[in-house]
């Protein structure tokens, strides 16, 4: 059979903070070998525990403006008073391998992206499955991080804010269960690598079926 | 968690004869014991083997007509002398109980029914290995059938003639080793079935998650 190569995929995981992106994306990049994730860079100050390069690029206002200036980066926004964009050189270097990327990005980033890769681009949105539940996680790791009854309300209001957004996206996980959320993550991702629009030389095999028939 | 329903999909396997695309759709039958097949209405003599009502529901030319005129069909289409259609009832009944439909029918029949049912469908093309495999599978098929030489040279252009629309398709799935194949048709469908245009509800499960937030 000839063999039928496809373009990299722009899989966009979002959700309220402590909806499970974080543990989906990282077992989708355990399962999936040749799969990698942007690295956002961000004007915030590195917390604790975090490593510069892996979590975020971690840099000064002035670096962030000169890269949004020199078109370096291929969606950014602004969250409470940082900043927070998506380096274009690693995304387009992996893509054109053939390499699927993860984005661990906001409705605002998705919807950068949406309007200059739509057909590379699959979006899922994460919801927890309860209020309950989503009240739950966002106070336990407001405890983590010792942040202010004022903090914790602004990280609620960003819960809803990000949530009331899930209808500008292809696919709703909702986590119950956190392997069965990964399933249906990697369920959707190899679902969408066989769309016939991701395979490359597709016309010429065609071509190929069809000949002296 | 509320429960999240969905509305059943239209789930369409189009394929030049011969390229699997009927042991596809038995499998998935078989795996998936909420999903019926819509039976086709055509004018065609019967052949051997062949069971009404199971294979086609075989009527006469007026008939067939006065299903169409009734409004009856929710597609159908000539092909060489006959008429295949595609009865509306037990189709409309399965999706309002949220039954997967899988419909087994050519380019002629996908185009009508993605104009009136395009948030509903999802199109998946069977394409054969190869030329050559292809022609040995039209070839074989006829000679089971005892058909002339002209009826061979008949199946093969409509073969042409079916491939040449496989990029009006959501996928495609190259038919290299059929228990491959079958595994991609049911991902493809577990995967639409999670799309968020197909749970009913959502809104309402998102308004609780947040109220008061």
């Amino acid at each position: 059979m000839e063999q039928i190569q496809r373009r990299g995929l722009m899989y966009v995981l979002s959700s309220p903070s402590g909806a499970g992106k974080t543990t989906i994306s990282r077992a989708l990049l355990g399962n999936n070998p040749d799969m990698t994730i942007s690295v956002s860079v961000t004007t915030r100050k590195i917390r604790a525990g975090e490593v510069h390069g892996q979590d975020y690029y971690f840099v000064e206002h002035d670096d962030f403006r000169d890269m949004v200036d020199n078109g370096e980066m291929l969606e950014h926004a602004k969250v409470f008073d940082n900043y927070y964009g998506t380096p274009r050189q690693p995304v387009e270097k992996s893509l054109s391998e053939g390499k699927d990327v993860i984005f661990d990005i906001d409705w605002q980033g998705t919807q950068q992206l949406a309007e200059i890769a739509r057909d590379d681009l699959v979006t899922v949105f994460i919801l927890p499955p309860s209020r309950t539940e989503l009240e739950k996680r966002l106070r336990h790791r407001s405890r983590d991080t010792r942040e202010t009854e004022a903090e914790i309300r602004g990280r609620m209001s960003k819960a809803a804010d990000e949530i009331s957004h899930y209808s500008e996206y292809d696919y709703v996980i909702i986590n119950e269960d956190i392997d069965r959320a990964i399933e249906k993550a990697q369920l959707i991702l190899d679902a969408e690598r066989i769309r016939r629009e991701r395979m490359v030389g597709l016309s010429e095999f065609v071509r190929g079926l069809r000949e002296g028939l």
